[in-house]
């Protein structure tokens, strides 16, 4: 599967490693060519033309901590986290998504690596180990502690989401929280002590009572709210019993070869009357359904 | 690849999500029958039949935090979090690496989930979003800010390795705190806002200078130094111009099949003499290099 296709991947910057760690270069590239990434809250600023919109270091809060996104070119690009930005951060909203239709996919892939940056600092302005302030430090990949000495690191959270086959069909869940109609692949947090496939065996018992064997990776995806690690896999399943966790799903049930084409028909023209709605191609869930639809 | 061939997967206890969210059932299982992991610092102790050491809550700590590991059949299993543990984790030491040696599958993946655990809440007293104290919540599965109503959770950071072929070579590389002749797969933190395969690519081209192409995932470990997922991966190399990031890596380069073969088979010998000092089984990169002599 190529990265192009799938959402928040393929961001074009170079996120020039070598330039972190040296205060120098990094310093030098702070000049009034760099660029700043226009942000209202975490939401993206789209300018008319359907691109991200940049300013310059000017525009940011004489406050702000700078985070280094990477190089375009020879111009550096940051993020700002401005202090008042307090890491009240609410779920994605109709702006985002309306961004999310607009915006390329190195685009997309820039702005969510910048918003999971921006907000992990936001709600990492203090030490976890002692409770004293940290700071910025490595152009924004590291915070210190000033009094314990402590080193933090952004948090990048692996989520395994799963696509479970029996006798040719396919298991899928919807939370409360979903539109009507939606069902999606059931997924989970990567718990620590556990390998992927342990990970996905666990969260479909967990979840809809059913074992699964012959795990599968699939595809990857980086998801910024807030920021996780989307990791696609399939597997198999012996026995379709379903015993859904009623307190994480109101309903998991299995779906035809012939349901889910239709169904990826349907979200494809943005029709209705499918048997049940699928997940836009912003979602992982989404390529991992592609996937299984071409695999045949 | 089967888990049981992974160290530090394969844990026999049950994580049981249910009993964590329910306090009522948790307190009942906190009983006279619970067993308590025993564990100096964060080492594991060893009984003479060499098995992981239990206790019962009575030997916890009157101050300490209990970790809810899972369940055992009917009993619950704890680890303890001693006031006295303040998040001074040293790197692992010849004390584990004896016990990683003894101890069978299964229990391994048990220790190395606690010590994980046991770890995060030594280094998570504070709330990072303000400063105030934190308690454990959810047996350990969260801590929750008495202050600002913060939740977090446990921490798990995937990483990337990777073997890179060309011509039907490997690249290894070797950190200069590496015994001499120790070579192994290159490797790095996956980031806010990349994919698994943008995450092989970029740490391959900033170590060692090669782009790679065709990323395929192979096998996952958890790696409890303090709480990686350790994402194991092959990519395929079109220029195999080695341009050593000499701040990372004391050298990187092409080992041949045979080379590899040879190393593989000293090392299941504990023999010396290959061109090369191939990681031991207690690795993923071991079961990288497995892998890849297998596939042919």
């Amino acid at each position: 599967m190529t990265l192009q296709t799938i959402a928040f991947a393929g961001s074009r910057l170079d996120r020039a490693d070598h330039v972190r760690c040296n205060p120098d270069k990094l310093a030098e590239l702070s000049n009034w060519r760099a660029r700043l990434l226009l942000l209202d809250g975490l939401d993206p600023v789209v300018s008319p033309d359907g691109r991200l919109a940049w300013g310059t270091l000017a525009d940011a809060d004489a406050e702000a901590e700078l985070v280094f996104l990477g190089l375009d070119g020879e111009r550096a690009c940051f993020a700002q986290v401005p202090p008042s930005l307090n890491g009240n951060v609410g779920p994605a909203n109709p702006r985002l998504w309306q961004a999310m239709a607009t915006l390329d996919a190195g685009e997309l892939a820039t702005y969510g690596g910048a918003r999971s940056m921006v907000d992990w600092h936001a709600r990492h302005r203090f030490c976890a180990r002692c409770g004293a302030p940290t700071a910025l430090a490595k152009g924004g990949w590291q915070r210190n502690c000033g009094s314990c000495k402590a080193e933090h690191f952004p948090r990048v959270d692996p989520v395994t989401i799963m696509l479970v086959e029996h006798d040719g069909n396919i298991l899928l869940g919807r939370q409360p929280r979903f539109p009507a109609g939606n069902y999606s692949a059931l997924a989970g947090f990567v718990e620590p002590g556990e390998s992927i496939e342990e990970a996905v065996a666990r969260e479909v018992l967990e979840e809809a009572g059913v074992r699964v064997r012959d795990v599968r990776y699939v595809v990857s995806q980086p998801w910024p709210f807030p920021s996780s690690l989307m990791i696609g896999c399939h597997a198999f399943a012996d026995d379709p019993t379903v015993t859904v966790d009623v307190t994480e799903l109101e309903d998991a049930r299995w779906f035809t070869r012939a349901e889910v084409e239709d169904a990826m028909r349907a979200i494809a023209r943005l029709e209705g009357g499918s048997a049940f709605r699928a997940p836009p191609p912003t979602a992982v869930a989404h390529h991992l359904l592609r996937w299984w639809v071409a695999k045949g």
